[in-house]
């Protein structure tokens, strides 16, 4: 894949694309976070996303700019998070074949999911090595597409069109916060709010036991996740070339939050907004918590990524 | 108080004078819900309302309709739940003292919640008798205004307005399901429901184990609770003369749900739609899913009571 990353205009015709397949997410505010905190916030909430996951956005942008000849082979990835079931509901809707290449130690839940939205599992062990060579055999038995979780131009494009609709919906944001993982989410937001309103500071938010992205960028070179340990478990991965060179060029800098603020603050979602959001999905919460006195006065969008949760292992 | 139940006007003429201190909480559906039961469910989400509880239409609209002298010295009720939380709030907003009588056992954060919206407190040992007697002490030294949570018609008028916006903006509703406890929701749903289309079919939902409106129902007279044993904490009261009148001219019937069923549907709410419902909220789906025969190709609306649950004592 070459490293020309998307521009604003790409996400623009990926958002025309997408927005009859996607959920245009509600955009919602508590009185009572907002006077805990005093500070003025907005959620984006893509825990109402198709698959409960921004991730959907991104995987039908891919899907859908298929050849003829590439939708018939199918599209693959390996994953077993929330990339998995968005693609394989994605490709589903087009009616493509997706061939998931998932570790045996994926959460059943999970495994669920992806079976339910009709794609064919593929078991491998638990390693990034199996996960890779894996993905290379079906691949070869396939010829299906891979659709890379956030190293794919298309992505990423996707990705971005939930700060479109969020910018649409509230125009006078002085700040936007997404959360980093692999970078794909972060990469479409910057590029879209600096897009719409070069004004607006755009931050990534990332749980301080697993701050690679933080570090990169800091740095100005690409530093790889070390082992990480956060219940933030959509942030586990490292960014990419592509997502790297995107964030270091246009984002204003990278919050950290403590493992303690991701927990507080995903318990604050739910008692205070009813709302089911993953513990990836308070660290941009948990990040303003920590870092309030540089938002004083600000208004601030959060975008929350998702709400896939196992009930059974809650941090309460 | 008089026995003279609300009518439909009643309802209408609270709905106009609450109208700017409520929320309008959102109507919600889910397909993959659906999908899992084949029925075409809408849920009006009375979790989003302020404090969490549809109580607070109530509350409101007692609290709106005191005469100037009553204002000045305040209202008072008995309660451990939401209604306490709802008639604090709405005092609080009119600038009204609340006193609130609670059993020294009330949760801590239910404490905290009825003293962060300003109203005193007086505890009292955990039986009814204390409680109805406390509550008489605060009414002689305080000349407070007693708003009981159910057996009241300003209350019961404010809980017939979620049914009022549920209806206008889904108008071909087959059939209304709402919980029963103290049946305060329940008679305002079925007289608005049957005001505004008479060929709707309205349904009360109860827990198996505290099944006193069932039992009461169809024997055609006032059974009290026995000493009920449900995880729908929000259900445990017995039904008034007031209400019992009410439910037991207007109502088509009543489901039951076994408490397993209750945690099922609770917990099918939180995966699947990624809000928060309490227990008692989740009663009506589960009565759906115990009598899914009784429903087949109707449009069934169910009231969602409210979300506020201990996250630290969950039943998954």
């Amino acid at each position: 894949m070459s490293e020309k990353g998307p521009t604003f205009k790409d996400i623009q015709e990926a958002h025309k694309r997408i927005k009859s397949f996607i959920h245009r997410t509600p955009v919602l505010s508590s009185k009572s976070i907002n006077g805990i905190l005093d500070i003025d916030l907005v959620f984006k909430c893509e825990n109402f996303q198709k698959v409960g996951a921004f991730k959907f956005r991104g995987a039908t942008n891919a899907v859908r700019q298929l050849s003829k000849q590439e939708a018939e082979k199918g599209v693959t990835t390996h994953s077993s998070g929330n990339h998995a079931a968005a693609l394989s509901l994605a490709a589903k809707q087009l009616g493509v074949p997706a061939y998931i290449v998932m570790p045996e130690t994926a959460p059943e839940i999970k495994k669920k999911a992806v079976e339910g939205y009709g794609a064919k599992i593929t078991f491998c062990k638990p390693t990034l090595q199996a996960r890779e060579e894996t993905l290379k055999e079906v691949q070869n038995e396939t010829g299906a597409t891979f659709i890379h979780p956030y190293h794919n131009f298309n992505v990423i494009c996707g990705q971005g069109t939930a700060a479109v609709e969020f910018l649409e919906e509230v125009s006078d944001l002085d700040v936007i916060i997404a959360p980093i993982g692999g970078g794909g989410l972060m990469s479409g937001t910057v590029l879209s709010a600096k897009a719409i309103n070069p004004e607006l500071k755009v931050f990534g938010a990332e749980p301080l036991q697993a701050d690679d992205a933080f570090r990169s960028f800091n740095k100005g070179v690409l530093i790889p996740a070390g082992p990480p340990n956060t219940i933030a478990d959509g942030l586990l991965t490292s960014l990419s070339s592509l997502t790297f060179k995107i964030i270091r060029e246009n984002l204003d800098g990278i919050y950290t939050a403590k493992e303690e603020t991701i927990i507080a603050a995903m318990r604050m979602i739910w008692e205070r907004m009813k709302i089911i959001v993953e513990p990836s999905a308070a660290v941009p919460l948990a990040a303003v918590i920590e870092n309030k006195y540089r938002l004083k006065n600000k208004k601030v969008g959060l975008i929350v990524s998702g709400g896939n949760v196992d009930l059974t292992k809650l941090p309460f």
